[in-house]
């Protein structure tokens, strides 16, 4: 018998699986909700874009978790023992980078910076760096457009450089401290194997290549005299980031001894390489060339790889591609919605249309669920928190059009959904228009699990059947992959895939006559789509949601 | 002393106020509500266009009423005698027809027709000849372009001719058992003076010019073989229409002894010719050339006088321009705002955003209230009942455009009330681009009376004082004011208004720094009003709401 250990740290909480390698199944499942902050996130009431997280919270998450884990196990299955575990995954929410001394201690472990929310990891919802974002993305347009061209065309405000900028602009004092800036998804290998000092440290292909601009063909990061231009200090940092990157079936390193008997393990396991919870999400859902799969929760990850013998073309607007970052051998791509759960979340806690019970989820599901498409005359953008994919624009909002006197809440609640689902057509879409075929979609997350209705209008609105991943845990699922295959477990990825991975036997099958009117939705979304949120087009009305933020900022400067 | 009796018929319910013709005090006021139907008024659950009322409503609440005011008036003042009334006006809502045989009864009080609600009065808000509106509109626009020049351009599905169509293409028994069909504004007058058989009955200048194409300029209403041309029947009707209208400082005839008897006052006394409660309103708010009165309930109503001595061009988008319909020897120009206060009731009724106590007007307007202009990044568009002026398009549907996953009900409270206010600039705009220049504004009707946050978004939006009537019944007023003309206590309006209508202390003067945020927003609104309404305009969104509805109707069928 072979175990592994499967980490993976959401946005709010750390959940621990130690998964049969021959298999699949769970043995155990544990999770750790991080206690710095609201729902484990420090915010600023005055600054809707900041977002932080204690780092000291990880570290204990990992040992509850993997503790009580080992425990649950035992207690599931007799024949468990903890000397089975060959290996350990992580998975973790990015960017998140955070800033560490020349001993590789974060800053906000230290005394000095405890309180200091800019000392922090900066989660990769902190949206605080736009200014900066745009900034990189001017530059980069004029000096290095390759830069660029991998990663949608626009470097977001949730990436590792905005971050970083915007905390040397902003808070010198932090800046100045920190040694350099690791990514979440680099620190928590490093620190059970003892590799977290700057020196050793290795980072992963997928973070460094989605989220800082890293690729082999221009020598890793950006150069120096690109950052220099940002700002001289920056072009320091580019010093302390090397010029390697490991790809996802590497190891990290071995469990240190220390760790090891924290946890009650064997020493010198090995841990893989951190990845991104989307990417070992995307492995513990089976993702292979052709297909998709669709992390569904507060926002969206939409996963797609390409083997590395195709010749891919640069696609505008996707998030990123970059070579090994979800399977080794392939290209990695990324697409995503920058807010789906979330929409519904809004308009059921900050609107609660007609009271808390009335506007619960299940209450407007089940009305929504009644009616059928096109009925209620409306139709929505979902962006509320702005377009990660195809736009790359964090300063999109969101827009509900065709309400009359009538109107009722479920057929906006159903608008809302209807709009995540067409946001999730555009993606398809433009990843068909540049030769990446997609033939079969596989689904994750809560609300994939959950909502049948949503599930069915995603099909009814792509045209597509919609497959649910069988694992109710894809990412920690994932990471006991990669912790398979470099634990000697699986040979390689499609083996332990094909023994660990599968769908439930629910689906959903597109109906025609739905498919058939929401395609004609489906043009006008399209048609507001590029209005709203192509620049270029001529008579566009690019301009109105960019206007109205301009103006809110200044009433309340 | 001489006093007067102004009748205001709503739409829900019938005022009666008595009227001291030396100061305008109000000595008596009884409202009856109607009996039938829903709030007074015949629905059809299966089709929201249609809106009938029954006139023995009417019969009934004109007696209740005069006569309980007649008992409160002398309560209220001691010397009070009911013969010292000298005369009575009407006022209606309209475009409200009701179809009448050749006696002049109307069919609804007829035992054949007495449950058909195609038999009853077309209420203004009816809307199921919407099909037969864009009919006459195409029509006329090939063969009388002159008949829209007058009417804003477009014939509307709340007017006569779309009623009595629509009437005759969807219920043939009830249109060829009418003789003709009659304006609630001037059935009134008919009864009360005994010339309610159709050979005596005279019709007003203000529902005719406004709502029936009438202008002495082509001979009065339409002619025959236009008519024919839509059906050969309606040219028949338009032998019973007859080719004079009267204005009104006319008197429709005197009191029969019958309802002298009945009601407790002189017989023969002069009963004014009706007009609509728009019209009277803004008599009742003391209009004059220059003043723009705005009569703010579910929808507004807009009303400004020219002095027939002026040359006045077409102007496209308003709803009507007439001489002698506010004023004699003025031209009365009316536009107005589909939905205002019934946008504010949508959403506290039918989305009662945090529950019937949290979502209240009262709640929200507290909160909104503490909001800056420009604060929460909306925008919305007036449009959930369609647009009057200057689109005059049934088909437009609501926006709502910037939120965000933080927007909260109250944001969108204010959104909407300055939604209705940059309405209200644009009708403005439109005035004074057509040389009709406005210098003042008073606003009247319950929502001006009573919210202070609204009234003052308007002055800051507007960049212009926000007067308010003094009365709170100007409607009646107006009536009131009509019957002291023709009953001889004045010898015209303008001496009539100067002795009976004010306005309040209490004023709403622009906020420069809160003008200076509207000013950008307008200029968006400006841009989202045109993309959306503007069929000519290239690159236009205005098929998208249109399209919808096509679809809604397509899925509902």
């Amino acid at each position: 018998m072979a175990y592994t250990i499967g980490l993976d740290y959401g946005t709010n909480s750390v959940r621990c699986v130690i998964v049969d390698t021959t298999n699949g199944s769970e043995l155990g499942t544990v999770v750790y909700e991080y206690e710095t902050g609201q729902a484990g996130i420090i915010l600023d009431p005055a600054d809707h874009n900041l977002a932080r997280q204690n780092p000291a919270d990880y570290l204990k998450g990992a040992e509850v978790t993997i503790k009580q884990a080992i425990q649950q196990a035992g207690k599931t299955c007799k024949k468990f023992n903890p000397k089975d575990i060959v290996g350990i995954g992580v998975d973790t929410t990015g960017s998140t980078p955070l800033p560490v001394d020349k001993n590789g201690t974060p800053l906000a472990m230290l005394d000095a910076f405890r309180d200091n929310p800019n000392a922090h990891a900066w989660l990769w919802k902190d949206h605080t760096g736009y200014a900066e974002a745009a900034e990189i993305t001017e530059l980069a347009k004029k000096e290095h457009p390759e830069y660029l061209a991998k990663c949608g065309g626009t470097y977001s405000s949730e990436w590792f450089f905005s971050k970083v900028l915007h905390c040397l602009r902003t808070a010198p004092n932090v800046y100045d401290a920190a040694y350099t800036w690791i990514e979440h998804a680099d620190w928590i290998p490093a620190i059970l194997t003892g590799t977290d000092h700057p020196d050793k440290l290795k980072r992963c292909r997928c973070a460094a290549g989605h989220k800082a601009m890293f690729n082999d063909s221009w020598g890793g990061y950006p150069d120096v005299k690109f950052l220099s231009k940002l700002d001289t200090r920056l072009g320091k940092l580019r010093q302390t980031l090397g010029n390697k990157t490991y790809v996802i079936d590497q190891a990290a390193g071995k469990l240190t001894d220390e760790w090891a008997k924290k946890l009650g393990l064997t020493p010198g396991i090995p841990v893989a390489m951190g990845a991104f919870d989307a990417h070992l999400g995307a492995v513990g859902s089976g993702i292979k060339p052709g297909v998709l799969v669709k992390i569904i929760g507060t926002s969206t990850c939409d996963m797609v790889v390409a083997p590395s013998s195709t010749k891919l073309p640069d696609i505008p607007g996707i998030c990123g591609i970059v070579e090994g970052s979800i399977l080794p051998d392939c290209y990695g791509l990324e697409a995503g919605q920058s807010a789906v759960g979330d929409i519904f979340n809004w308009f059921v806690n900050y609107i609660q249309p007609g009271g808390k019970e009335a506007g619960s989820h299940l209450a407007l599901t089940e009305k929504a669920a009644k009616l059928k498409p096109g009925q209620s005359g409306l139709l929505a953008l979902d962006w509320n928190n702005g377009n990660r994919t195809i736009l790359v624009d964090q300063r999109l909002t969101g827009l509900l059009l065709g309400q009359t006197l009538h109107t009722k809440p479920e057929e906006i609640y159903r608008a809302l959904i209807e709009a995540t689902a067409f946001g999730a057509l555009a993606i398809i879409n433009r990843f068909e228009e540049y030769g990446v075929k997609i033939s079969e979609v596989v689904n994750c997350g809560g609300i994939a699990e959950k909502n049948a209705m949503l599930m069915q209008i995603y099909a009814d609105v792509t045209g597509r059947e919609m497959k649910v991943s069988r694992s109710a845990q894809t990412c920690a699922l994932g990471s006991a992959v990669a912790a398979a295959v470099v634990g000697g477990a699986h040979h390689d990825y499609s083996t332990a895939q094909a023994a660990m991975c599968g769908i439930k036997d629910v689906t959903y099958k597109p109906i025609a006559k739905n498919h058939a009117v929401y395609k004609k939705l489906y043009a006008l979304y399209k048609q507001l789509h590029d209005a709203f949120g192509l620049k270029e087009k001529s008579a566009s009305m690019h301009n109105i949601m960019k206007d109205l933020l301009n103006i809110k900022e200044t009433v309340n400067s």
